[in-house]
């Protein structure tokens, strides 16, 4: 069978991994991950169950955004979604991700966060005004990143950028850095918003009829996985 | 001039490039960066103003523990602190050096933040059990995924390993998840605090005499880096 990439809903992170496989245009299935998803079987496949999760066709469990798109991009060097090891483009490329990964992903975490503290009204307004700060500390340093540059890295459309509107979309979700502020990040959001890719990615998540510019097969359930597992 | 790392104190996540710096061997420069940096001279290097920073030969600056990580390891092959882009030894390292890079480094966070808080106690004894908890999570899912593996990733000492360390530390700086209760990362902090590239950085750091095995060239002051930066 193709690669499975096991997604998660609401807004997973996730997000980017589809659109980078839609991108690359080879077959592959996707699993739905929900919150009634049954924890112990999802362990069997990621033992920190987080999506997303590749499970490639000799049945080994990949995790991690920033290693599924590498991954991904190698399959296919020729859609030059990555860079080969060695070059400038290549460590430009590991260091977008990477600060997209850690500084920009995690600005967000007090927003999340905050979900959790409904009971105690003075720590959640505390994690939303930590968590206004930080994301619009990262935006303003993002904004300055992207001057000069057409995409993410350079010139031309990466994995940095598949995995960059999965995260963006969650500061107008909070409500916070509106990016609109950020001329350069808005006019990025919306030319990745009207990408076929990414508009799939969306009614996916959403379980409306999608339409795959790619290699997309079909979902197949969790159930059906756990025989495909590598022991 | 040889390659310049741009290394925080105290307690700098740029802790694991020196050590890869060590392991690889090849000659290299030091600059530190303290609270008495000036800021505005630092951000011409990296305007997010965080370490570590790599200063290459052609005058570019590579930003983000992960991307100097993986340049490093490219650097000398032979050396297999990394692997070839498209083996399944370079997924796992990818993907073990997110996971440390982002679930284990972040659950620091809070405590972090926590120093900021001293005017207002419930808060700061709030970010502080945030911490503790993050932190004991992500100790157990490392503790866990350390079953059967020499190393990090596999059989060989790699960059997750020298990433690691730098990291690890800062569980028993806080006082919070006991290494001793994770006897495999316990194991593994022994291991790598008995190395000679991490005794030298924690020299470096603490500003003691400090003794190369690697190609430690010197120290050299940010006002001097600044006629090598490209434009």
């Amino acid at each position: 069978m193709e690669p499975v990439l096991f997604y998660g809903v609401p807004q997973g992170c996730s997000f980017g991994s589809i659109v980078a496989l839609e991108w690359l245009g080879l077959p592959y299935r996707l699993c739905r991950i929900t919150h009634d998803t049954p924890k112990d079987l999802f362990a069997q496949f990621n033992p920190v169950r987080q999506t997303p999760v590749l499970l490639l066709e000799n049945g080994t469990a990949l995790t991690e955004s920033a290693a599924i798109l590498q991954h991904l991009a190698n399959r296919v060097p020729e859609r030059r979604l990555g860079f080969a090891q060695g070059t400038p483009e290549h460590d430009r490329l590991n260091e977008t991700l990477a600060y997209l990964n850690t500084t920009f992903f995690s600005a967000f975490a007090p927003l999340w966060a905050s979900y959790d503290m409904e009971k105690n009204p003075p720590v959640q307004e505390m994690l939303r005004a930590m968590g206004r700060e930080k994301v619009a500390k990262a935006h303003k340093e993002l904004e300055a990143m992207m001057a000069r540059r057409e995409w993410l890295v350079g010139n031309t459309r990466t994995i940095a950028d598949a995995y960059f509107i999965g995260i963006a979309r969650w500061a107008t979700f909070h409500g916070v850095a509106e990016p609109r502020a950020y001329p350069r990040i808005h006019a990025h959001i919306q030319r990745l918003e009207a990408d076929p890719a990414v508009i799939f990615a969306h009614a996916i998540e959403e379980e409306r009829p999608a339409t795959s510019s790619g290699g997309f097969k079909g979902h197949v359930a969790l159930e059906d996985l756990r025989s495909r597992l590598a022991a």
